[in-house]
This record gives C-alpha cells, sequence and structure tokens, in this order.
C-alpha cells in the first residue's frame, strides 16, 4: 500500500511498527560504511599481480629503452598511452598519463587556468573578475569543492536520465562571461548513473559561449565501468567538438583507481594536441615527470586495452551482486510505498536514491545512529545544499554482500520511518 | 705556468695545441650527458629490492591496518613519517609524505600561496600587487623557472662557502615588502656543493621581514647524499625558527628521487604543524592521497632511518669515484694554468665550475660540439642569465667513470681553448 493513501491511524501504527525494527537493528551495534565508492577487497585481490609485474632491474624499461627509474617522460611513457589513449578513445598525441590522481589533475588544470590562462592568448582567469561554474546535480561532492575552493559561484543544472538539462546550459553560456566550465561525469554519472545521450554530447560541442575560454572537465571516470551485459555507450565529445570546429573546448580525464588500486593506480588526461602542448608546457615546471615504473606496471599487468576490459569483467563478477542486494531491497521494502525514486545503473559505483523531499538529511542521520554511515545529505549538491533535501548516494561497493544486506535493511528502515514521520507531520 | 703569464708567443702556441686536441677528441664522435644530476644505472641497480618490497596483498597493509591498496590516507603512512621525519629532523606530526616529486611539492605550495594566501589570515599573493624573490646564485634551474613562472621578479643573492650573503638578504627582506620568499638548498647546494654555516642558519631564523608572509623554501633534496666519511652537518632551521619565535617561516622539502628511484620516489615537506595543517586542509581539496603502496615499498625496504643512511653509503661508493675522476682531472690540467676555480664537495650531485669570465658559453658550446652536453651556461642563474657568463655545473654521476673520464679530458681541453681564446682576444 502507498504510504500516502494510509490514514493517520494506518500511518501510525506503521510508523511504530518500523520504529521498533529500527530500535532492535539499532540494539545490534552495525558499524558499515556505504559512504564513498570505495572498491571492495575482493576488488583489491585481483589486482595481486600488479605488485610484481615489474619485479627486476631488467624489467624496468619500455619497449623504447626508458629506463623507468631514472628522470625523465614528463607526459607519460609511450606504452602507457598507447595501453590508456583507447579508454579515452583519443590518439596517443592527445593523452598524458601522470600520476595516480585524476581530482588533481582536475585541479592542478583549474589552478592553471586560474593563474595562466586556459591558452597562451586568454587571460588568466584570476583577472576575469567574477567567476562562474555549472554544476549538472545530483554530482560528485569532490567536483564541487574544488570549484567552490577556487571561488566560483556554482550554479545548478538539473539532470535526467539523458544528462543535464542542455536548454539551460546553452542559455547561460551564450548570455554570461563569466561562466568559465562545466563539470561532467557523462558515462555512469556520480551519483545518477546515466549516460550521456548521444544529443547531449552533440549539444555540449555545439554550445556558443560567450566565454571564449569556456572549457568542460569531462570526468570519464567510469568509462570501463559496467555493470551488465548491456553497457551503455558515449559518444566521444572531443571528436565532436573536432566535428564542430572547438576542439581545445574539453579536456577529459580517467584513471586506474577503480581499475587497479584506488591510490595507487595512473591517472591520464586527454584533449586537443594543441591543449596538451599547453599543459605540458606548464607541467615542465612543476614536474620533472611522475612514476614511470608504476605506469610500466599497469602495462605489463593488463598488456593493451582488451587485457584491461577484460580486468573490468572480474570487477563486475565482485560488484554486480552488490548492487543487486541494494535493488532488490529497495524493490521489495520500498517500492510498494511509492516514496521514493531511485537509479538502476548500468556501470559506475553509485545508487542515487531519491527520498521524500525533506527527508534525506533524517534518514542518513538515522542510519548513522544505527552504525550504518552513508554520504552525507546535500554531499552531491554544490555548497552541500540539496535544495530539497532528497537526494542520497548509495555506494554498494566496499562492503560485502552479506553486510550490504543488513545496511541496506536498516536503510529501507530508515526511508519508512522517517516517511512516516513526514507524512505524520512530526516536528524533529 | 699560469696562463696570464704567458706571452702572446707562448699562448698562441698553447692555443694551437689545445686546438689539435680538441680537434682530435671531436673526430672521436663522443656521445655522453653530464647536464643534469641523474643517477647512474649501477646506483639504480642496488634499490632493485623496493620492486618486491611489496609483492603480495597481505603485504599492502601498513602496521596501523591501513589497507594502501584503497582510498584515504591524505597526508603519507604513519610508517612512512617514522621513516622521514629523522630524514629532515622534524616530528612526525610536522611531516606530510607525498608523490614522487618534491618539485612538484615546491610548486604547488607556491600555487597555493598564489592563490589562497600563506595561511588563513594572509592575502593571497596574487592580490600583493607586486612580488618578488630572493635567488641565492648560483643555483638549481628549475626553482627559478617555477617562480619565474609565477611572475617574481628574481633577485640573484651571491654565495659563499657559508651560504648566501645573509648582510644583503637581511637589508633587503627588512625594506621590500614584495620579496615574499628565498630558495635555499641548504645541504651540498645545488651546485655549489656548500652546506650553510650554523651562522648562516641562525641568521635566517633572525630575520625581520617586512612581508609577514614571507616564506623560506628549505630544498634539502641533498641531506643525506655525503660523499666523504667526514660529512657536513647542517643545522635544523625549523629548531631555529622555533627558537626565534616564527615557526611558520620554513617549509622544507627532501625526496628519494636519489636514494631509490629518480621519478618512482617519495617526496616529503615538513615544517611547522600549524603550516602543516593548512597545507593539508589545501590538500584534501586536491587528491584523496597519494600512492601509499610506493610509500610502503620505501618503509619495507629501508625498514628505518638508519637502513636508509646505510644505503647511502652504497649510493657513496659508487658516485665518490666519479667525483673524483672529474676533480682529478681538473686538478692535474687546469690548476696549474690558474683559469678557473671549483668546488669539492662534500656531498650532493654537483662540481661548481667558475671559469674566467666571458667563457662559459664557449666551452659548454665547444663541449657540445664534441659530443658532451653539459648544463647550459647561464642555467644556474635567474632568467638562464649569468651575468659574468662563468659558471658551469658540472654533474658527474651518470656517465660512468670511464666515460667520465674521456668527458672531463675533453672539458679541460674546452677550458683552456676558451681561456686562451680569451686571452688572445679572438673575437667570436
Amino acid at each position: 500500500m502507498r504510504l500516502s493513501e494510509m490514514s493517520k491511524e494506518e500511518l501510525l501504527a506503521f510508523k511504530n511498527d518500523v520504529q521498533k525494527e529500527y530500535d532492535s537493528f539499532k540494539a545490534q551495534g552495525l558499524a558499515l560504511n556505504m559512504a564513498r565508492g570505495k572498491p571492495a577487497a575482493e576488488q583489491l585481490d585481483i589486482t595481486e599481480g600488479l605488485l610484481t609485474a615489474v619485479a627486476k632491474s631488467e624489467d624496468c624499461f619500455d619497449s623504447d629503452g626508458t629506463d623507468c627509474r631514472n628522470y625523465g617522460g614528463l607526459d607519460g611513457l609511450p606504452s602507457a598511452k598507447k595501453l590508456f589513449a583507447p579508454m579515452l578513445g583519443v590518439d596517443v598525441n592527445e593523452l598524458i598519463v601522470c600520476g595516480n590522481s585524476s581530482l588533481n589533475l582536475m585541479y592542478d588544470a583549474i589552478a592553471k587556468f586560474m593563474l595562466f590562462g586556459v591558452d597562451k592568448e586568454s587571460k588568466p582567469w584570476k583577472d576575469c573578475g567574477k567567476l562562474k561554474w555549472l554544476c549538472p546535480v545530483p554530482g560528485y561532492d569532490r567536483h564541487f569543492l574544488v570549484t567552490q575552493t577556487f571561488g566560483f559561484e556554482m550554479i545548478n543544472i538539473p539532470m535526467d536520465e539523458k544528462g543535464p538539462d542542455m536548454d539551460m546550459i546553452e542559455k547561460l553560456v551564450a548570455e554570461d562571461e563569466s561562466i568559465k566550465g562545466v563539470w561532467c561525469v557523462p558515462m555512469y554519472s556520480n551519483p545518477t548513473g546515466i549516460t550521456f545521450s548521444d544529443e547531449v554530447v552533440r549539444r555540449f560541442a555545439a554550445l556558443k559561449p560567450k566565454a571564449q575560454d569556456f572549457r568542460i572537465f569531462w570526468d570519464n571516470a567510469y568509462c570501463v565501468h559496467h555493470l551488465t551485459d548491456t553497457p551503455d555507450r558515449l559518444l566521444n565529445l572531443l571528436d565532436e567538438c573536432k566535428k564542430a570546429g572547438c576542439p581545445e573546448r574539453v579536456l577529459m580525464f580517467a584513471s586506474t583507481s577503480k581499475v587497479s588500486y584506488a591510490g595507487a593506480g595512473v591517472a591520464v588526461m586527454a584533449g586537443s594536441a594543441k591543449n596538451m602542448e599547453y599543459i605540458k608546457s606548464m607541467l615542465t615546471v612543476q614536474t620533472i615527470g611522475y612514476d614511470k615504473i608504476n605506469q610500466l606496471r599497469h602495462v605489463k599487468f593488463y598488456k593493451d586495452f582488451e587485457g584491461l576490459t577484460a580486468h573490468m569483467e572480474k570487477h563486475k563478477a565482485i560488484i554486480a551482486p552488490r548492487f543487486s542486494a541494494v535493488l532488490d531491497a529497495l524493490d521489495s521494502e520500498i517500492a510498494p510505498l511509492d516514496i521514493a525514486k531511485w537509479s538502476k545503473p548500468n556501470g559506475g559505483y553509485f545508487i542515487s536514491f531519491d527520498a521524500m523531499a525533506g527527508t534525506a538529511k533524517r534518514i542518513v542521520a538515522l542510519c548513522k545512529e544505527a552504525g550504518v554511515v552513508l554520504t552525507g545529505a546535500g554531499a552531491t549538491y554544490p555548497y552541500g545544499i540539496d535544495p530539497e533535501d532528497k537526494n542520497i548516494r548509495i555506494a554498494p561497493t566496499y562492503p560485502s554482500v552479506e553486510e550490504l544486506k543488513l545496511a541496506v535493511k536498516l536503510f529501507t528502515i530508515a526511508v519508512k520511518l522517517a516517511s512516516a514521520e513526514k507524512l505524520l507531520g512530526v516536528q524533529r
């Protein structure tokens, strides 16, 4: 029965029952974490071979003779470029292979654009007065924190199952020169799990921004992270930008943080050859080079892009059941009550849960009180402010399936309790 | 016989003889490189055990239980802090352990100070108008390139065997609020090889800068890189700054680039606990964490700071003969002619060679023409401009001793030839 169709008495009875369930859960003293998109230990275990992929001094040489133990190689090993270029669908001269963090690459790119401009001809953003940034929501909290830190006014852009609201983006960027960029997680979006439609990608390429130094930060973090045998596909924005005559508009990012090791992987950045030359001209001031031995480990472990995608099948086998455990519980416990909506993604690391407006904070607090940590309510919005207080990001990968079943059971109880409270007008 | 005491005829005959030697060297078609302070292959080989120090999934856990394969650990593994804190003589809460490049840490620190200020109370340097930076010379070209890129006017500060000219520094910083910092390689300085005297260190701590946000960038790159059994010792600037009541004045940097692997090592940053807290508050926006597995490799390979210093003895055994090969040749070939001065360092990676004024560029060009690449003349000065055109940085570590003997022989010939030309007033 739909919760909204219950009489007050039915609702009160429902709430009392749920409260009892909640209290008994709380008594169990759980300590589980569904807050971050962290790989499970089983996922990390399948990468064990990476550790000894470069085991001897004589293994430390790239195919071109580069001694990876020594200085040099600013923009990445040639063999690593060959491995990762197909991941983003670019040529090797449109890619640089860097350190362990794509977030760091995005932060650094914005820091450089702030201080030096997006190219040799443009004014540094720091000298452009008021700065604004478009933030499709719900989105990735660490993206938002970067642009917040650099002082951008962040503008929420609603997302649907095809991507961000392009009507809104087209209008805003055409009118406002202070809008310098947009965050995108175009495939298996964090957290909604959707993949941008071909039309959305083409409309990004066709934008007519008033700011000539407008840049699309295309964080393709989940490009090989499929959960089903019918994966989504994403149009290549760099290709589309070339066709549209604006190849410099997009900067693409990815990493192996959820392919090999989170924190000990390899991050890459891609874009037009001109953009990459400019980035390299700045990078050479910043560092002599990134960790080439770790790049070489990845090359030797995965061999080629086919090897890497085969490895992703193993990840899928480990995490797909975790997603199912959450989705099954939501389907059986929450769907009949008609008090929430949630995503059923074909890939990525998250399930996006939209509760009744005004209940997200309460649900997260109830879970926390009973020992299950979720991503903070509001975190998926700029400044941590979800205007409707309804979105919750569920990260099902880290706990075991057994733990997850417990955690999601508690979650459904919290959702029921918060929803009943809301409908009953309980003041908290 | 001193070259300056030769008659014109003697000089001409000398020059002709040297020219013949040069021409026969040139005919050999050498291809050697003494340009950069790169470790030799033999040095890299002694670190082989690092590659498999973490070989299995179960090896990936730090002593506190941290799974180094997963996210987290922004400021470095506890065990890595314990390993590296004695290297800079600081407490573990005064140190963060980061990625593979200390240059990157210095660049990032300045970028952050530009955009956000040196602490929560200070104005971002970008909003401070004209910016200046003190550069003890000769110094490290990559330092100078960083401050040049950020738009600082760089001021040359002469160095002697005790360190930079502190009279000059004291006067300048007391008068000029636009001076925001100074580069220092305080131990086995790049390239002069000297170590700052206790008095110099104390005077750095006792500075009364007009700019409250003046910072000393203390790049202790060679702190464990001794070449003799009677190593230099360096007073700890952080300790001295604490005594002087200005613990926030110094930021210290070091790395294992020339301890383990150049490019696949670990870099560290140290300073007052307050400074480190501030840096961490900014780092958390930039990255989720550095490569903890590589940090753990270092911990397992070196065990403790004693293990690390024992490892440095092996480096010494490999590179000390290279320094001797260069110094012996200079002593026998150049000293009697009294046309140059050079350093005889107790550690570090360089020999600093002061030729006759106006001949450095010519010497480097002559060497290059005959197949030996040296650091570009002028590189040891800001903007690449050596006002007297006399300093040349010799980096003897990378070639083998045999190659080095050839290369330095050519170098002495080039010095002789350029000096004779100079004295004869040959126009080039």
